[in-house]
């Protein structure tokens, strides 16, 4: 990763008029406190993020996301032994446990938005590489309406700009994006950069161990098999074909659109996995593969 | 895959000026009779294709290209039993040695392209996203000069455009692309779709079983590795920086050319994988692993 120009997109400050206000609908909708990374750099692109998300929200505010969303967050555990409890060495940093309960509050934000990320993107990027993001053979009924609205405790999020950052969190999130072949640092990490105490252990022992290892690829291979299995099952399609997609771009716009989608399902895929894995450091296993926040049918 | 739009690109036909003159000396370098399907598209944004092949053009016109192109290839071959020999199920179609020869001579041309392709790709793809695509610390000195032009006896390709194919081929082609979660065919595929017998079997029976399966997966990291490893011992860089790259386009222009880098980085690592494996077939492991038209020290 370079120090140098960043990406592409439009941050929350920044969104106007329509864009401001699919920005808060997803937030709302998926009941998280951020718009993934993908969606900030779509939004430089034409009409697509507006026009896909008016696809993708009916479904979205309904139970069956939160059900695929729960399968997603628990497959993405990895196999094997629990990592190391960051604890010990963040102990000797003099980082306690005050300072520890700030980091599970945004893991349990980020995890609950994940997965559901997972399934948007990989709606968006079925949809505009021309397959079913949806309404086809293996289609269901609608499925019951869920609340909207940020949950009750869950903690605001705050990025750090890696323009902004010091040399050793620069160092930090460079690290992040080298070590998992990504062009910048994901949402997830900049907000793990206000810890960088943490972001570094979690580099040295929780993460770095395993990522772009032959288990943590097939965890993610198997992330993408469901994300596509649950989309295909959604009663209407999430995305925009690449017909739907020309209505609101320009033909370049749609390619730049196709690429960005690819590149950024993968980045979700890794970030899923690594949050989830960063929980389980942690809090165990069962805290991971879970989210307290979670709406179950009474 | 979609039957609708084609993916914007500009075609070698419909190429002129400095775009040409660039084309022209991509194939005259890399020894090939086309143009990479990732290059067309990108052509579409800004000065990128040009000034990128400027950056690559010294190193490719080395033996430390044909040295690092000849080990990808090798790595492509899947481990395990050799694929069925796809000749029994074409002679009971009339699909004979005259058409049998005609297909293996495009697989050479093919093989031969795919693997330097995969380089020129993984720098370009390594330098927008701010890693070093050669001139590093694991750089070596500047390799011999090889032989440029197209070798004698390398078979011209045509590609089938998929909106002028009838319903089978483009039932084929729609196959290909949803099989490896593609957005569209190959530049390969295309040259083999006019053969629509050995296209069929050749996704029966050499492809469908493999592709997207472990052992599949784990070669495409294995190239991807080594595709890197060969990168970075580039005497200097082959690739653009995004810094670099914003010189000869806009911020959104870098988006979309980081996008779609990343893309057919992964698309080419299929292709590479299945165009060997479709000579293993015809010719075994031995023809699969080496290029006819690799230059070597005398």
């Amino acid at each position: 990763m370079s120090a140098g120009p960043k990406f592409p997109q439009v941050e929350y400050e920044e969104s106007t008029g329509a864009l401001r206000e699919c920005y808060d609908d997803v937030q709302s909708v998926l009941r998280v406190p951020w718009v993934m990374f993908a969606a900030r750099s779509l939004a430089v692109f034409g009409g697509f993020v507006p026009a896909a998300w008016r696809a993708a929200a009916p479904v979205f505010a309904t139970e069956q996301v939160e059900r695929a969303a729960d399968e997603l967050r628990a497959l993405a555990v990895l196999p094997g032994e629990d990592p190391p409890d960051p604890r010990r060495r963040l102990a000797g940093l003099g980082f306690g446990e005050d300072r520890i309960a700030e980091v599970r509050a945004a893991l349990a934000a980020l995890n609950h938005g994940n997965a559901q990320y997972l399934l948007l993107i990989t709606a968006w990027c079925e949809g505009v590489q021309g397959r079913a993001s949806g309404g086809g053979p293996s289609a269901g009924a609608p499925g019951a309406p869920r609340p909207s609205g940020l949950p009750d405790g869950m903690a605001a999020l705050h990025m750090v700009d890696p323009r902004d950052a010091d040399e050793r969190v620069a160092g930090l999130l460079t690290r992040v994006t080298d070590m998992h072949l990504h062009h910048g640092p994901s949402s997830d990490f900049r907000v793990l950069a206000q810890w960088p105490d943490f972001l570094e252990v979690a580099l040295d022992d929780v993460l770095g161990p395993v990522v772009r290892t032959p288990a943590y690829e097939a965890i993610a291979l198997a992330l993408l098999d469901r994300a596509r299995a649950h989309v295909r099952r959604f009663p209407a399609p999430a995305g925009l074909s690449p017909e739907q997609a020309l209505a609101v771009c320009t033909e370049s716009e749609v390619a730049a659109v196709t690429g960005l989608l690819f590149l950024f399902q993968r980045f979700i895929l890794d970030v899923t996995i690594d949050m989830v894995r960063c929980t389980q450091a942690l809090d165990g296993r069962g805290a991971a593969a879970s989210s307290p926040f979670s709406v179950r049918e009474a």
